[in-house]
């Protein structure tokens, strides 16, 4: 997507006099800063990951892949490679994306004559980050058909309301909840995004305003109390999600706060009229072995800090945190909740959109295929 | 109530050497400094007023009545009463209880000799302020009948959620959400209170979490995307918060994101059970005159300015706000939500408590006196 009218990916390999290294976007000084990070070992992708310069579940994985190719720069022994995929599952050891990308890479090299792994491996990663881009621009197209239904009913402006960022800064490209926006704005469709700032993390807020912005998607940010204000005085036409697990039967697990807007949506309008309320997601996000997602999700316990302290931008300039609680506060951080499938109008996948009722149909048919 | 074991209201009148002035607790430097600040002189009141020092619709009609008290001292004819009056009513104009408490003033010294005003000012605000302090305990008597019922449902902590702040630093004292509360804590029940930190002015990360730790009160804060998550996983007992206006059919007007806590006790935990939601006012908060809430109550939008800056304490301890959005970032900041009486359990108010639908016998009984 655009970065001050130049077309960017989150991460991209660099060939110069001989060395080969990584660049990615340094997405700790968003949206203050924009700056390119090099990235010239494995150490140093390991310490990108850890400390979220890369974020995002696709992103990550896409990571983890050029992390074993700058690793193979190094050596390219057997030990070397197991050395490599221990440190970057270490790194983020709940990223699902990230093990799964290692273990891609393990399969793809480990065959390999040992003079043959770097190419290999280099050429991989690109594979990897290339499928990411063209899954997410399959959710943008399915998505905008329903953007397009919408439009139909509607005699202005479309609003659509997002929450925390699931747009192309968490992938390769494109991104999920967003793609069908990008999608929709490049067929010229006129839209507005309300966009959540998303405590505690401010995703919505520094990420998912900055990348909206850059590539000329009007927008507007509220806190996340506002949402369902909005929808009860009919300014939401529809909410689009990201997630990071979806089951079986369609219960949506996504960033704290998804199940408020859901409630919300649910409710509708003044007139009681159901807003829709859609998960992108790619198909390997559904978790076909779980049902009951509010009984059986585990939701990751993050730390107080993120609550308690708060980054920005001071007034000179300079980048600094703010303590917002009266000392020694106790604080609890679930970082996702879980909206069951009651409460969800579809799920946007590479696939098509499915209700969750049905989601069932597309494993019927890729194991059919 | 209680700050470092000692007793405090929020604000007090102080007589020394023949000079009379006014104290305060000044909010704007909470949580981070507990100062007390003095206020000499009818312009002094009308910059705590407008800087927020004083805030909370309760509290902010206090402070008026001893704004013109101060004024008397400086000279207690017409001209200057009616200046005094002027000025307060024009420090935050949409205060409805400045308005009353000014007006309340007006009536009680214009008949008056000019010499008998200044003692008859400093005791009617006295008045003023100890009526608040009676009308709260009654809503916190009433509150703790139904804290009692709840308790008597479970074996474990009550888990009460509340947001924004309707405590004791909004009125003189005791608070008005937080009333039952502090009953229940003086009954010796064994209770727990989730505290959203309330994007954006923070008041419940600031204000409430504060008053709740000076009184023992065990409190936890979490981020206001928590509490749907929370009430879903069973940890939430019943939701009380404040409200700014309530209707004669029972909507609420409060605290923007009030609305979507409603909707997520309504939809209850993981069995559906519903959780029960009341708001506590004192009953000239709630407007006979409307009946369609989210139709007819206009809501206050606030500077973006809220959204963009957040204050807090650096590392070093020094306060300072940091700017958490990209530049030039549009901004939409709603203070206060609707929440349909269809969502409301009941109003406690300090003749009583009232379902929604039985609020008007309130109405009646008092008409029948």
């Amino acid at each position: 997507m655009l970065v001050n009218q130049q077309h960017f990916r989150t991460i991209w390999p660099k060939f110069d006099d001989g060395k080969a290294m990584v660049q990615v976007i340094d997405q700790t000084r968003l949206p203050h800063v924009f700056a390119v990070a090099d990235i010239a070992s494995l150490q140093d992708m390991v310490h990108a990951i850890k400390t979220m310069q890369v974020r995002g579940a696709p992103l990550i994985g896409a990571a983890a892949a050029y992390g074993i190719a700058l690793a193979m720069e190094e050596s390219c022994t057997d030990v070397q490679l197991s050395h490599a995929a221990i440190t970057l599952v270490a790194a983020r050891p709940t990223a699902v994306n990230l093990k799964w990308a290692v273990d891609r890479m393990l399969a793809r090299l480990q065959p390999l004559p040992l003079q043959d792994r770097p190419r290999a491996a280099w050429a991989e990663a690109a594979v990897i980050c290339d499928e990411d881009v063209l899954l997410n621009q399959a959710i943008g197209q399915h998505g905008l058909e329903i953007i397009c239904q919408q439009v139909r009913s509607k005699t202005r402006t479309l609003n659509i309301l997002t929450h925390c960022n699931a747009g192309w800064l968490a992938t390769v490209d494109f991104g999920t909840a967003l793609a069908p926006i990008y999608a929709a704005r490049d067929a010229g469709i006129n839209l507005h995004v309300w966009v959540g700032e998303t405590r505690p993390r401010n995703q919505g807020a520094s990420l998912t305003a900055w990348e909206l912005g850059q590539h000329g998607v009007p927008h507007t940010v509220i806190s996340d109390n506002a949402g369902g204000h909005l929808m009860l005085q009919g300014q939401v036409d529809m909410v689009i999600v990201g997630a990071d697990r979806v089951t079986a039967t369609g219960d949506v697990c996504n960033k704290i706060g998804t199940y408020l807007k859901a409630l919300a949506a649910y409710h509708g309008d003044v007139t009681g009229a159901r807003i829709p309320f859609y998960a992108a997601v790619p198909s390997p996000t559904i978790d076909w072995t779980i049902e009951e997602g509010v009984a059986h999700i585990e939701i990751e316990e993050r730390h107080a800090d993120e609550l308690i302290w708060i980054s920005g931008k001071l007034a000179d300039g300079t980048i600094a945190s703010v303590n917002v609680l009266p000392s020694d506060t106790q604080v609890v951080n679930p970082a996702f909740d879980v909206t069951p499938a009651k409460f969800v109008t579809g799920i946007i996948t590479e696939h098509g959109v499915f209700a969750p009722d049905q989601l069932r149909e597309m494993l019927e048919c890729r194991e059919d295929a």
